[in-house]
């Protein structure tokens, strides 16, 4: 019996609160402690960043699938394992959620509870950037849902940790996140001028996987379900 | 068959005594080699610490659902997965484990067995934090109950990995963590006036996510002894 | 029913292109954020690639088995897993994935898109260490195939970030690795004239690993087909 | 059907030499690249040995155990689940095994290909450390047990990358390891007089270990050969 969409739009709110949480906060705590050395920022910030998707996917996704990603649920919608009337409410409940968790992030750091990002991220490199991590994300996501186990949380835990090194805009992949990051001026916050391109991109990669996989097994579509709903022993 | 108390209760005394030994033990070490590089500490710290927490957890899971935290058994105990006459004997169990943990890791490192803690750690932005570090380790703990597999020690393990960076607390989380980390003058330390503010806020957390889970998963009383009761294929 | 070879040729080219894009990436953002400590730089490139080759077996596993790797599929082939006449089309598309995924990364970081590598990598303890890292890595995966869960993506991702460490070459233990790092002049280039031994090595390697495990465990020709045919819940 | 003998030798042999591989090499790399910085050299080097242990674990445990590991040896035939006329057998394969691993970790990065170890590890607070070290590697390789699943593997790759750092000894815990690491001179060395109580300790701990779990868990001996052999869906 799939949870009620109240209870699977707090899953949504709540898991992607602590999501925006791992990111601004370990952000913050790497800055302050490394004294400038940004190598050793962005490890702790990688680290720690997939080190707590791991844990927010298992804890969320036999709830409501655990997207935390509008770009997510969007590629679930198209594949036909979420209706599309529910696709609005998960991308206001992620971005609730995501704004709330700089919020958060902000106070345990003793930060100003808003303040806008400051750092340009912009230009062809980054734009492909964005949209090859969320492709690479969405593949995973695909890749992973016949497993139907607990690999997903650690698939997309591993990737990415990774994929903050191996892509030049540290990866976002996120369109909520990428929002509630132009809320922060800390060591992950982004100017808010650049953050359309970036959402455009990262949805744009997130369509290009899902139709890939589309045709990479053909079966996906009978499958897409397991992404989105719970109850089914998928956790994502 | 559910082991009898006092194989549980040892099994919560050795695990929490080994969980102290990680923390307080690496911070040592991190603290000695790093030369001053708090960053470097903390990563250590944290790495070592998750990573023994993964390998307790999956050890002493089957015997006594290795809680090794009394805001996790009273939890339980609210959920109805273990009787409230056995909760202050898991508690008086974590707390004697945790203070051997600290006596054995000073005695590794050559360190006086039992120093006062001397780090203050007190204000609003950490008692946020200690609050929300709890939320967010229950929600790992009841959201991965129903996989009922190996999946909840690797989601601990890592979400504390990950919390060490973002919170401002570095995450206790754990009241008999808490007491017994004022029994050291090291990295890990803490003054012990503020043990007692940063326990009530763990309580608060642990209740809070225990609340918000109970609503979220409607069946979460009938599955409560999964966490608890050893021998169910549950791990914690 | 096994995906055509058109489908799994798709998804070794694209997923060998991710393991490169992961492997240049990172070692060109550990480059220029670790301002020449290569410590620092080696760490993010041995974790990057390691948690994205997790990623990207899980992601890619049950359309092709995921080989990404010249060696396993002729390793896989010699084991009747293959029908040799597929193995050169999985070569093929390897490779053509491999340096797409090295031009892509230099697109990501503003790089010209090709350029040869210039690291000499040459001699006898080198030429030992790809030997050795290749007869390891296939010991891993021919150890891993009975148990036909997500641990093999776990096991080689684990086995690649510590092999980085443990052998002077750094363990390429891939041919079509190989050959598209000779295209890049960054951290994880080398000089095209040191290919050649490097590839003998790597497959020697994987044949003697294949020769020893075809020993001990005399069911394994019965059982290599889960490691390259998908549908067998076996992710490699 | 378990394995020959020569079978399961071969495989302890191999996966130990790997072990050593990982152990010492790893600790060359770290210390030539990280220019004197032993926070980041232990980092690497526990890094690299756990995600090693994960990975070789997986890849021989169908067909040995892979105790890779005399203690480990002593507290399965402890239990019942080894014949104590295989042990011998078993250890000195260990032991060759571990000594051919230092010999090629020397031979890969064109070091003498035997030195004597030069650092001294003595005084109680090291032996305390290995003690302990053993006792919790048996916890959990017989905390494990049950589970039956991959779960080991990565439970023990886990504790040892912890207890490299919440141990003053780093945590060698293995008598093979610790006698073939007296061949070396170089970061993981030991001088060899301090060998024989490193030993005499970590037999202590697994013995004690075992002795424990007997009583936490009476169901053990009929649980052990599972540890040991081969063919029952455990990894280890």
């Amino acid at each position: 019996m799939t949870p009620t969409l109240a209870r699977r739009l707090a899953a949504e709110a709540i898991g992607t609160a602590f999501l925006l949480v791992s990111v601004v906060g370990s952000g913050i705590m790497g800055e302050r402690l490394a004294g400038g050395d940004v190598a050793i920022t962005l490890l702790v910030n990688s680290v720690a960043t997939g080190a707590a998707l791991v844990a927010i996917i298992l804890a969320f996704g036999e709830v409501s699938g655990a997207h935390l990603n509008p770009a997510v649920t969007m590629a679930a919608a198209w594949e036909g394992g979420l209706p599309w009337r529910d696709a609005p409410a998960y991308g206001a409940a992620q971005l609730v959620g995501a704004v709330t968790g700089v919020v958060l992030a902000h106070a345990m750091f003793g930060e100003p509870l808003v303040a806008l990002g400051v750092q340009p991220r912009t230009g062809a490199a980054l734009w492909l950037s964005e949209g090859l991590a969320t492709f690479g994300l969405l593949a995973v996501i695909w890749g992973c849902v016949r497993a139907r186990s607990s690999a997903t949380a650690f698939a997309v835990g591993a990737y990415i940790t990774g994929a903050y090194w191996f892509t030049s805009s540290t990866s976002f992949a996120n369109p909520a996140v990428t929002v509630a990051r132009a809320l922060t001026d800390t060591f992950s916050g982004i100017r808010p001028t650049d953050v359309p391109v970036f959402v455009v991109c990262q949805f744009l990669g997130a369509l290009g996987a899902t139709l890939v996989f589309g045709w990479l097994v053909p079966s996906l579509p009978a499958r897409a379900a397991d992404v989105v709903q719970p109850h089914t022993g998928s956790v994502r």
